[in-house]
Order: structure tokens, then sequence, then C-alpha cells
């Protein structure tokens, strides 16, 4: 692409670094914004500045923050004795917005994966332990997402749990809501079998 | 969606205000950012800011420019004398990609059309006549769309353009370079008859 003024280029070619923004459709975002008030283009860069730069982590369960400590952490009305442990903030994110959690999380910061040079030292799986050790847990939730690593990650956890007296689950494997047991993989339509509920609490959750 | 911190979400609402740009896609990038270096992410935020608030228009031909002119327009080897009559910033990047045009510009800002309340006043039209009649003008090659709004533009800008003795020609309307006869509209088959080339030229255009 040329351009005639070394503003609108270097615009696009930021906007072009993101993930999936490709040159074209940056183009289309850096017009877009040329044709936008001044104060609101001031605005939305202000925004973006002070997000990476003020944000934080929470010290407890590494959540992405406003403070030391993040708005599920410091809320008196969640379950403090149930921890749920994720993947990456997308994933608290994605559960918060189910609205039928109520506990608090623990965010790895990623999931065991040799093949990618991921070990457990590199996860907050450390602090998870000695949550459970400093705070009375009741229960751990794990919520990854269902493939090997996940599993593996989960295994490599729970041995490290063993000797705390504490309830270990994980989110159920089944059957999408809207999906079809034609086209389901054998994987999960045996485990769905498997971990089949009584109707009267399927029909009560509905 | 709920987030566990204002910073996060403001950034996200952001984003999601750009075209094309739902709320997924919208965390999604502002995860990215918050994985970068923090000196990359103030630079991303800065060239925004500044390509809004420093960006001109060309004073000759409203292309967007560093300073009073573009970089077109100052050009001296361009052909000063052939103007290209676009709709707007992009059709001028889309043809100077091509590589195959050596002459100067003229954004328009928009085209004729009444359904949408644009009528001649509201577009660079008058800076165009007045260009011609200062410049020694030899060519005005329209560049516009192939619909109604493009054709209706032409035709008024052409009626202005009668009393000054130039050139004026659009660009070929034809099947396009890896299209099919059979699935073309009668429209643009038509034209590409009656418009037809010798072989010559045209073997000797490739």
């Amino acid at each position: 692409m040329q351009f005639s003024s070394s503003l609108l280029e270097n615009a696009v070619n930021e906007f072009a670094r993101l993930p999936g923004i490709g040159k074209k459709t940056a183009l289309r975002l850096v017009l877009h914004l040329l044709k936008q008030d001044e104060n609101n283009v001031a605005y939305f860069s202000d925004v973006i500045a002070k997000m990476r730069s003020e944000i934080k982590f929470c010290q407890r369960c590494f959540n992405v923050a406003d403070g030391d400590i993040c708005s599920i952490c410091s809320n008196s009305l969640r379950k403090q004795d149930i921890i749920c442990v994720v993947e990456n903030i997308r994933d608290v994110i994605a559960i918060e917005s189910t609205q039928q959690y109520s506990g608090t999380y623990h965010v790895l910061g990623g999931i065991i994966s040799p093949l990618d040079g991921v070990g457990p030292d590199q996860l907050n799986i450390e602090t998870l332990i000695s949550r459970v050790q400093k705070e009375n847990t009741h229960e751990i939730i794990f919520a990854l997402n269902p493939n090997i690593q996940g599993d593996t990650t989960i295994y490599y956890i729970q041995k490290k749990l063993q000797p705390y007296a504490i309830r270990v689950t994980t989110i159920a494997r089944g059957i999408a809501f809207g999906g079809e047991l034609e086209y389901a993989d054998e994987m999960t339509l045996g485990r769905s079998l498997q971990n089949r509920l009584p109707v009267e609490s399927y029909v009560s959750n509905r």
C-alpha cells in the first residue's frame, strides 16, 4: 500500500500489528478514527495507554485488577472458600458472564504443555497451594479446556492437593446445548454417558 | 460481559466502538496489548492521537497530507496537468498501489447521492473547477465506482467542465481479471463488448 502521509502510514502499521487485523482492516479503522472528533480519538488513545500502564494483577488470584486485590477477591458476598482454577483472564470473564458462579478464581496464566516449553514452574501453581494452606479452602473447581494439556494440569495440581482435605471437582463435559448427538465425537458422547445425571436434577436446573 | 477491572472494561468498550469490531474481538485485542511491553503500547496510543491531531488535508487535492500540500501534489516527477477524480482517500491508496498512474488526484469527499442528502455543494467540485481554470490541466480521469451515483457525479462534473478544452475520460469498465464471462452481469458484459479493444493494444499492455 502506498500512502501520501507518514502519519497515516504509521497509524495503519500500528493497527496492523494487532492479531487478526490486516492492512486493509487497519486502514478502515484508521480512516474511521480520522472522521471522528479529535477529543474522542484522544480519549481512545488515553484509555489504551492508561489500561496498559495502570492495570494490576490481583496478588491473590492473578486476575486483572484496578488495585492490589481484584473486585472478586475483595467482595465479601462471594464465597471466598471456593476457588475456580482457570487458564487465563478470558476464562474468568466467560464464567462471570454466566452469572452462575459466586466463588473466587485462581488464574494459572497458562497450562502445562511440555511441547510449548511450559512447565509447572512457569504457572501460578505454587501460589495456589499456598493459598490452600493459608486459607480455609473448601473446594477447588477446575475449569480448564478439555484437552491433554488441561488434563495433565488437573492431574499435576490434584496430586499436590492430596495432603489437604478439600473437595476437588471439574466442570462437566458433555453435549453442548444446541449440539447434535450424531455429530458429537466419541470421547464427549462416551463421557456424557458415564457422567449421566438423574432427570430430576437436570429438570430442576433448567 | 463482566469485567473485574474498570480499566480493562473501558479499553474493551473503546475498541468495540470501531466499525466491525464486536465485544469479543475487542477483548482479544485488549488482552493482546496487555501482554505487550508498556513502551510499545504507549507508542501505539501516541501514534493514533498524533495521527488525528496533526494530519492535514492537501489544500489542492484534499488528499491526506503531513503538511499543507500532499506528497503527490508537491512531487515534480508526477504529471501535474492530469487529475484523477476519486470519491475518497481509500481510492487514492488503491490507485497508488497499482503503480500505474503518475498524475495527480482530486478527492471529492463523497459522491452525489440525493437519497443520502449529498448534493454537489457538499463535495469538492467547485475547487476542482477552479483548479482547471487556474492550472493548465490537460486531462481529467474519473475513477468513481460504477453505479448510479458515480454516473450522476460524472455527468454533473462533465457538464461543468464543458467550457474548458480538456480531455475528459473515465476508467474502463469490463470483465475483471480472473472473472468468468458466464457470471458477469449483462450491463458489464454489454459495456465490455461496446468498448472492445484492438488485440494489439491488449497484448502490449500485459
